[in-house]
């Protein structure tokens, strides 16, 4: 070793630091505090200045635990004792404070500058004169992109964070429940995989997907009537990931994008994020209305044929026919969102995939709704020319999903899992869809005629136009129970108002018993802002969409 | 049961089909595929023709399989004959073949319109007459997003597909090769988040990510020296992610973001899928320059101070200090990506975070490179007031990244394998890289002076200016080795081209032996470009940032 550094100190003008080549020992990273011995100040006193001016900048942040005092001395080689010092007056001063046996931690400071009142420590000791000021922080909300202060990103970043699994029932959630994931399937799968590829199955996956999911997914789509061939599949973060992916693909700022009126608040928000200009089609018995000339040169069409979120709508063959051959016609690419895949729950006939109709269809779906959320996957049949695009930007968006969990799922859908768990989640969302339906049917006393969907795991119910939803929400909230107003799904700018007026109910993610309570609390919640008189007793939405509408 | 459709029927306009009450039998969904008897054409002759024209609009591709005979025949209500006569015809004239026992599939077909020629398929037969032209597909390359057809994107859609396991040694590859994932350990901590959490490790993450994980990952960074408590942290799909996240949030089409050149090309995606413009920044011995006034008002300034990618240059504390107090004068955001934390191969003094400077500058970092890709874990520390578009950004991406695998890291931290196992591969890393780097020194004669990294996984070797990059990559990749030449990291329209004339050569992937090889076959390599003549035997780039550089 010797022999070959100085073979380098030969050619290089700066040698490497005797220490570069002695094996590393784990150490702490300084934290670039620093003392001057010319400095008139003491040297506790630097130290103190230092850290207040830490903490007043953020840098140090509440919560964040200061070095142990001999580390810290060690350091800055000084003394012990100078350490203690200033980390006593800082705890006096009120900006630290010490537990016996866990350290010494930087509390809440009060923000000068904040425009809600921070939480209150009541133990907060008024800083000390020679505290200096926070800094002023940058101007974050002038600094916000345009397209990251529209209102549906802006709707999401309000949102108040519900907890996972509060007292509330959750109507509003659409995953299925804790007790319906499949995780002895999921753990056998993951543990077969992890023996037979070990980390070869932990590494970055390639940019399309792993080659036996593509092929398995084919397989899984043939069987539903989708044609598909592995060469097709690009394997996604879920289908909002291909949504997102699609967009920033084919959509320049500007742009028009066609949608469904009402439609998906995930597929506003992309829109929103890629600046698009979103144009909501109205609907009639067989689904959305072929685009007149007067609607320019969209860029896209986003459809969820066979259970449109929030409404359950199902788009007719005729209209399918129709719509794809305007589409092509027009060189407009349709997006066919089918997030309700393979969750069929009554024998109906189901029109074709618009896939199925047109290669040239870009079709969607994901393993979230009807198997597992935390897997992350979803997927994108798309055009070969499109292809090697949506990977590169699939690539810039998160450098694919998880490899491991890709052939998990693999193997879930090799074995038949996936095909027998679909089986048996369909029963179960059957019963909990009865058990939601008989339940409003029973409080609403007639008010509404409540939809039983035939597909998918919400119900859709269209409400008077004089109910703000907004309120009804915060009501039905305060009664203990959550659902999706139809305030969510309304922000294509020709959209009327009243085809989003209605509250979507998951049936998916809460069990039978809870669905009945959950019905009879929103109905009292509903009551509370029923309008008066007998004339607005009938709602004056659309047609209540269910099992029977829009085939 | 009857009483309650009886009650339906009387309140709802449309009653469900009785057949919509009764449980669903798995079925297929129907392809769309209509017989018209009052055609003039034969029964067999229509259905030949209607599959003709799906296959001539791709929407049945090649290798997909045709519904069995029984079924269609069922579907369409003629004699099975009549489909087996369709399908002998569609073979016949080459559309499709039949094996028995598997079915019925299409067939590659030429296509009229590809511009380069398909794989030829020596049994297609030549169409029949009966043929219809496929339809033209929809004219893509027109249809894409500028943003989608910038440089930096097409680079990555242009990129040959690499086989994940080929032959070829790989020098290119940012990740552990599989032999260092720490598979027993991560199978040990998913089975017990399985075993305790069940269902509840399985739905959609909390929009910031889990709060074990956060509380991990502040700890994780505390005991670094990045200040940091667990509500500064997002969690998200990869460091990739998060930088994609952040750059949605605050950067505009046409706005400018300012990078250390040469820099990250996922970086350089990024911004390019922003519509950004990207600046590079000149460095001396301390790190990038101070930008100037001239430097207009820049959205970003984007940097790895620890170890930069590609050429692994670290910021020296004076100049952090720099260009912390410029940011904030200027009201500029700082992004840290620190990709390469707790990758400190020797024990030399690295300079405080940019974060444990001023709390405004935003941290990112991963667990891709010292732990696992599959996780797909990331994170960025950020300011309060970013903190909700953040979330909402990466909900409209991807609606977060898998709640199994978060929790399965926050149980790894939990439990201290994680600082374990970065230290086995800080011991394996360094073996590693004086292997690549010993090897280097023999196999290229003192041709270029050889850095010896003190962090990372990367090794840069600057190269005279007269040598073609791409050309001598590909030179490597005939040699059976693959390089990442500096073309990849440069793409800031300001950036010298200099600044990236080199390759950067990983030590991660592959075992100590297989990196000897492919440092003797890149020596090879270079040695076909090296340029004639004494004059250029030493680098005209910038000087080799190693171990003992920019410190």
């Amino acid at each position: 070793m010797t022999r070959r550094r100085s073979e380098r100190s030969e050619r290089s003008a700066e040698p490497a630091p005797a220490a570069a080549r002695e094996p590393a020992r784990p150490r702490s990273r300084s934290l670039g505090l620093s003392l001057d011995p010319e400095d008139p100040r003491s040297l506790y006193q630097q130290l103190f200045d230092e850290i207040v001016a830490r903490i007043g900048k953020g840098a140090f942040p509440p919560g964040f635990r200061l070095p142990p005092t001999r580390q810290l001395s060690d350091e800055l080689d000084v003394h012990r004792n100078t350490v203690v010092r200033a980390y006593r007056d800082l705890e006096e001063a009120g900006f630290v404070e010490s537990t016996v046996g866990r350290g010494t931690f930087v509390k809440q400071l009060p923000r000068a500058s904040a425009t809600a009142p921070p939480p209150i420590d009541t133990r907060a000791v008024e800083p000390a004169p020679h505290t200096i000021a926070p800094a002023p922080s940058l101007p974050w909300a002038s600094l916000l992109a345009e397209r990251a202060t529209s209102e549906p990103i802006r709707r999401v970043a309000k949102r108040t964070r519900r907890p996972l699994f509060g007292p509330a029932i959750d109507l509003s959630r659409l995953q299925p429940g804790p007790d319906l994931l499949p995780t002895k399937l999921l753990t056998r799968c993951l543990e077969h995989v992890l023996d037979r590829s070990g980390g070869r199955a932990l590494g970055y996956a390639p940019l399309e997907g792993a080659a036996s999911l593509r092929e398995q997914i084919a397989l899984d789509l043939a069987r539903q009537g989708v044609p598909a061939s592995a060469d097709d599949v690009i394997v996604t973060s879920g289908s909002q990931q291909a949504l997102d992916v699609i967009v920033r693909s084919l959509v320049d700022p500007g742009d028009t994008v066609l949608v469904q009126a009402p439609t998906y608040g995930g597929a506003l928000q992309i829109f929103a994020a890629a600046g698009a200009r979103v144009e909501g089609l109205s609907n009639d018995a067989e689904g959305p209305l072929v685009p007149t000339a007067a609607r320019g040169r969209p860029k896209l069409l986003y459809l969820m044929p066979n259970h449109a979120n929030p409404t359950g709508g199902c788009i007719s063959e005729r209209r399918r026919r129709e719509l794809v051959t305007w589409a092509r016609g027009r060189g407009v690419p349709i997006v066919e969102d089918d997030y309700a895949e393979d969750l069929e729950l009554d024998t109906l006939p189901t029109p074709p995939a618009m896939r199925a109709l047109d290669g040239e269809v870009l079709y969607t779906s994901s393993y979230s709704k009807r198997l597992v959320p935390a897997l992350r996957i979803g997927f994108v049949l798309a055009p070969e020319p499109l292809r090697p695009t949506l990977c590169a930007l699939q690539h810039t968006a998160s450098l694919g999903s998880s490899l491991l969990l890709q052939l998990t799922l693999a193997e879930l859908l090799e074995r038949g899992y996936g095909r027998a768990h679909a089986a048996r989640m369909r029963e179960v969302y059957r019963s909990r869809r009865d058990a939601l339906v008989d339940a409003l049917e029973k409080h609403l006393e007639g008010r509404i005629a409540v939809p039983r969907p035939a597909r998918g795991v919400t119900a859709w119910l269209p409400l008077p136009s004089s109910i703000d939803l907004e309120s009804l929400g915060e009501t039905a909230r305060r009664e203990g129970v959550l659902v999706a107003t139809g305030d969510l799904f309304s922000g294509a700018r020709t959209d009327p108002e009243a085809d989003a007026h209605g509250v979507r109910l998951a049936y998916c993610f809460e069990p039978e018993e809870r669905l009945a309570e959950g019905a009879r609390r929103f109905a009292k919640a509903l009551e509370a802002h029923w309008p008066q008189g007998n004339a607005s007793k009938r709602s004056k939405g659309p047609r209540a969409e269910g099992d029977a509408a829009l085939v």
